[in-house]
């Protein structure tokens, strides 16, 4: 990150008429966005939440609330605008990119971006979810399209995810990299009941017995038991940072990709900003894991970067104190 | 509140396209401006933050960090819009209503609402604040500001002030309310050091020894230990109730208001919607006595307003999902 750029916005916020420090976390995210920029970063951003939809062969082994054809669906309402995710976007000014990596079925919209690696993983529990090439293929799509928004002009990115099923290879993944018990990694997703919640710690255990995923190899772990939308989500992630684009994480499974990223290249870390705690029972340990503390608290457990877009106006808040805010000097103030 | 409203609201939260619940704190707030407004609000209200400024005896202590002529100097910069609640408020779509409730110098502009009660309160460490008709008027100002916002169509008002060393009644009154020994009260304001956090304690200490509030009368709670600005905002907060306006809290002075508020009248407890959590020391404790969960975490300590007009992209998020989001059944999608 830049030294000097963070050192120039820290001395304008010091300038600004409020206690030194006093806006507390919109002064580190604005000097964590010149770090990254290169330079004082006063006006918002323009924005976009990528949101991932892949299909989960572990569907089979009764791990969601929800019917496994709902992500086809759900994608479709998020095309037509209907998803909370759209919702949320719109009202902070962000564009929803919906990106198809691995829908089991077929689903045609000409706003839909169709990058299918293969139609939904393998079930985990009984052998790897993909090959190592096609887990790579998935990062590479991440990355491809982190390159594309940037080119675009998209200064600020957001994660977000569909895919019935996801907690799954989600909580196994922390498990693996966190060297947790997988009890601490599983939670209810959309909700599960107390029998629901023993099935997947089984399958979840079963499937690390089974696969022995590598900690160490980042590809093996995500093609033995990640998911095709949570290898995009790290490599956004990894191709943010290489074009000097911040990326707000959205809950447990973006979470989780990030803790992939990161174990690509740690360097990934300096441009994530945190958003909310989620419910699921994972994404506090998740969070610790990367060493984010999350901003908001809203008790949601939704995904498809619902909780990012929420912590945009955070951002912009950030932005627009350093562009718009009196001076001492300027407002005639007198200093403690 | 209305619980035919809040059951309806219930009902069309459950038929949109998410698990049940899973937009937390959301939903709950639907449910809650339900209550209030005797229908479902799914479009987000008129807004305006309400900085109540005054000046506080209590400085010549030497428990601020800032001299007490900023109280004067920050209402011109409220009023030229150069302040963080400006900058927040506008991003929000919120307007700033300043009113020189008790500031000690004379301030004129034409858009400051002048309600002044007496300029500045006496010094709480020798005496009483103010006179218990001086406390009353302070809060009957509150409460009228609050009917003429309601008439001008604004349904959801926020919190916030200006007073140079008003976080040291705001310990006292929180102290004396929640029975607590003053050191868990007293925090570093604006930013003291260790010897002047020693002496704001010692302060806060005595002046609960010499006024001996009795906290069954709220009135002589804020008379002897408590601040104009403080007293408006409970007064505002009652107001609001009165007329189904909901109010968000800001940071440690106005939640202490808000608790003086809910001594006068129970009920105003169902009208608060809480915002963030404030570096103040006292701040969770005095959320813990009203039982309110902030919904921010971001390390703020400015005051103003400020962590309340962040929280409003939430509360519009909260009314906007139910206008604009598909239900189950016209975006075809199965239930879990």
């Amino acid at each position: 990150l830049d030294e000097a750029a963070m050192k120039e916005t820290e001395r304008r916020l010091g300038r600004l008429t409020k206690p030194p420090g006093s806006l507390g976390r919109l002064e580190s995210l604005a000097v964590q966005l010149a770090g990254i920029a290169g330079a004082t970063v006063d006006r918002p951003p323009r924005k976009a939440v990528v949101v991932m939809a892949a299909d989960h062969g572990v569907c089979e082994e009764g791990v969601s609330a929800f019917p496994q054809e709902v992500t086809g669906q759900m994608v479709l309402n998020f095309l037509a605008g209907g998803a909370a995710i759209n919702v949320l976007a719109r009202q902070a000014g962000a564009e929803v990119v919906c990106v198809d990596i691995g829908v089991k079925s077929e689903v045609a919209h000409e706003s839909l971006l169709v990058r299918k690696v293969r139609a939904g993983t393998a079930n985990l529990a009984r052998g790897a979810a993909m090959t190592r090439d096609e887990a790579a293929r998935a990062v590479e799509v991440g990355i491809g399209l982190a390159e594309e928004l940037a080119a675009r002009g998209i200064g600020l990115l957001a994660t977000g995810e569909m895919g019935i099923g996801n907690t799954t290879p989600s909580a196994a993944m922390l498990a693996v990299f966190g060297e947790l018990d997988p009890a601490e990694a599983v939670g209810r997703g959309t909700g599960l009941d107390d029998e629901g919640l023993r099935r997947k710690y089984e399958t979840v255990k079963r499937a690390i017995e089974t696969n022995r995923p590598n900690r160490d190899d980042v590809l093996d772990v995500i093609a033995k038991v990640g998911g095709l939308e949570i290898a995009g989500l790290a490599g956004l992630i990894l191709g943010a940072a290489a074009r000097g684009v911040p990326v707000v994480i959205d809950g447990f499974i973006s979470t989780v990709a990030a803790i992939a990223a990161v174990r690509f290249a740690p360097i990934a870390r300096e441009y994530l900003i945190p958003s909310h705690l989620s419910e699921e029972r994972g994404h506090r340990l998740a969070l610790r894991e990367l060493g984010l503390e999350p901003m908001l608290n809203l008790e949601m457990r939704l995904g498809e970067g619902t909780g990012a877009a929420l912590a945009f106006p955070v951002i912009d808040a950030a932005c627009n104190v350093l562009s718009q805010m009196a001076t001492f000097d300027s407002a005639g103030i007198s200093e403690g």
